[in-house]
């Protein structure tokens, strides 16, 4: 939509800004929830900080779909509300969305996830203190509450292949939704497939990785850790896991899922499957 | 919408109260359910009362976001289904509802709620008598299951810190969906939305003040607590926390979502942001 | 919609019988799905029966509410999906349904409750011997299974005012989502409400009389019970309480819900109040 | 829709396959998250796996609702969504559906659900050999993670009965939201359904054989079992229970709930009960 006309000199300045702006504010309320869930749930199992445990794994499932469902919700109509570069990598690979646009949304993403991220460990940083049994103690068992690390019994290989089935999942689903000629869901209710299906993903899938799924999810909260005193163990860990699983497994998993989607399923001219 | 023909006398009176009924009626219908589950949650995992436990946390969470999505859905077409006052204060600042209309509505709301909550406490103090343990004892342990009390552990600035982002995340979202240039959401679906939104503030930011969020939810409650037996102590408790928490803290929280979501997405000109 | 030409003889019967017999089709669901989780709850707890339990009180309070959606969208697009006698009473009251319908969906909606709870008896007999504690011991223990009866700390006025409260919340937003003038619900999402209404009101109301808030749901197991082996206890419990609880206080919560619907929101002309 | 220009050979090609992959894509998505499920629910219980349990039995139901909605969400504009050979036998008997068609969808469900297993297996095989007790250990106790084995004390009538229930109930709700002329549901949001339906076809009737009602969700995980170290016992278990409980009385069960919709409830030409 071009507006020529602008009622101010603010507007015409949001214009340009408007897309990359919903991709941040879409993100840092998916991780305002999401790792707000995993606080309130991790610290309240302990009986100095709350009277009653308040969570279950159902719960937390359930929140994280929330989560996603709410960032979609906010984003959805002004940047097709990713809030994902792993989506946004096969946007513009399968879907022509511009790399210049898929650049500045990724760092919207990555931006929104570091602020949300921080929100949260403000709001429970005393919590975390007590959970931590002591002031200013930060240690792998709470930087867990903010980014993910996998269990310890599984091979390096296997957590690649469960980061790469999660995004898999993502994305084929993703693709399948957002394709006018499969059933036709309205755009506003595109966010009610995302609560189903980042709930189950992570009822199926969450327990061997942490299920990151999402390169921004991961990397904004972590580095957020690694700036209020978890210091660098958190990128060192397991042979720089953050980069091959929560990055490079997520985007392989959707890579393959929108190819596959596109082989099989799409009829649009913007998938180069469909080129002449 | 104007209806100059009346069919009799009392439809007349009926059109100038119609709007803020609905509020009032909403806000009770969210009352009833939510106060209800926090008694029946609290009450049932007494063994003098209950075989079994009722409830658990995300039961909890659950209610009270079906509980804020009946009040919508009861409320949306008639009066915009505000059912809190920080949304009511937002709209009139940022939506052009006249302050007139906003002053009926929180009143309403108000009022609904302090009916919902007799009517559960009515229901409920045979078990509120066995679960304080001799009838007629009112204690802080069940004025809890009517409007909220922050965990000792959290320092003041933290509750504001706390209900603040509670209310920003209600209000942005509550903005996003009711942006008709947004996703297109039907209002008819706005509450089901809602109820991911309470469903996940509260298992996100709901262990240390009990997310209140809304002025309306924790007063018109806390008001019955101090008529029926609570006595003073419910308004007096952490430095009158009843007004800057529930009440300061979440219109804070609000106002700041409204300017944001504003600022960086709205186009429509009842905004002060977008005018020339 | 009139069809006077029928493709063969037996359409034309299915004209006359179709309202009612979708009104029994939906009511059969209900508690086909209704009474079968309570088997499978309480059952699964009893380690002869299930090597873990398989139930809570969400999942349970989660499955009646699917339970009464599935209903509601198998009926109701043909019978207007009461598989309430409360509603159906309400709808003849204040919505113009003649009275000679209203006494076959009634008839419908029993028979198809015995029906329903028929089969689940049938499919867990066995089950329900070995947690009764023999073959064919049929106590309260298990009839409470099919029907509901209160705890023995409720007094009889709680009860009543238990069941009131519950009926009328339930027959309050079945009136505010079948008003086309208040959120513009699409009647095929109609159920979707009901889902989350059943849900909150078991969640909140549902401990002290097993929320029976149905008439048939009540009647037509309590029924099905006396005639299996569970004798005339199941009638004459507590001053015979399946009269005055699940038939005249849920009916009087939803004439009072109806009631005040129409009084403050209403503007149709099917509704007495809103006649010259 | 015919598409006499294809862009390229691929496309062309694409057409004649389509919906059978779809089906199989669908089913595959269905089997992924529901035997992921399984797995994660039951590894996570032994200490040696994971540090805490990370499932309940209502989060285990939840989750195969929202794996049923997804694979028709994946597929339902396609093919249809059937993702279950029991309901494209009832489209073929009672809707049209050609037979031809039928049994490519049929092969392809089944192909789906045999290559959905068999990630999920690979993705928790190290965790199958911890809770097995010893690498390559292969017993009913995890085989049962994929296919599905009733409990000892129900008698093979009871569990015939029970999938019968079971397919009976997924039937006629699938019968009655597509049709057009009940509820007039969108096809959009036909899986919404599918996920409280299947939700609570496991919470009602879950406990005693494990609800395969499904040929397909049974029948593909059960070859994967068979061919990955399981052996014949999957199949020989229980006077091969796989084909006359999964297969035969779930079929059944669909065939008889066609058949009381069509006689009830249905006035389309394509059902034989309607025909001249």
């Amino acid at each position: 939509m071009s507006h020529t006309r602008y009622p101010n000199q603010w507007a015409k300045i949001r214009e340009n800004i408007r897309e990359p702006a919903a991709e941040l504010l879409g993100t840092m309320i998916l991780i305002l929830v999401g790792t707000g869930v995993n606080c309130q749930f991790a610290l309240s199992a302990d009986v100095n900080i709350s009277p009653s445990p308040q969570g279950s794994y159902l719960g937390f499932n359930v929140a994280w779909g929330c989560a996603a469902a709410l960032g979609v919700w906010v984003s959805g109509g002004v940047s097709g509300g990713h809030i994902n570069p792993a989506v946004t990598l096969c946007m513009a690979i399968f879907r022509g969305l511009p790399w210049s646009k898929a650049f500045t949304y990724i760092l919207g993403q990555i931006t929104g996830a570091w602020i949300g991220a921080l929100i949260v460990f403000a709001n429970y940083s005393r919590g975390i203190d007590i959970f931590e049994g002591g002031a200013g103690r930060r240690t792998l068992k709470t930087a867990g509450l903010f980014s993910t690390y996998p269990l310890t019994y599984v091979s390096s290989a296997n957590c690649f292949f469960d980061e790469f089935i999660g995004a898999f999942i993502l994305v084929f689903v993703v693709f399948a939704i957002s394709d006018k000629h499969n059933t036709g869901l309205h755009p506003s209710l595109v966010p009610l497939v995302i609560f189903f299906l980042i709930l189950c993903i992570g009822a199926a899938f969450g327990m061997q990785t942490g299920y990151a799924v999402n390169p921004a999810r991961d990397l904004g909260p972590r580095i957020m850790t690694a700036m209020v005193g978890y210091g660098s163990q958190v990128f060192t860990f397991r042979h720089h896991y953050w980069i091959w699983g929560p990055i490079i497994a997520s985007c392989c998993g959707g890579l393959v899922a929108g190819l596959l989607y596109d082989l099989f399923i799409y009829r649009g001219p913007e998938s180069f499957i469909n080129r002449p």
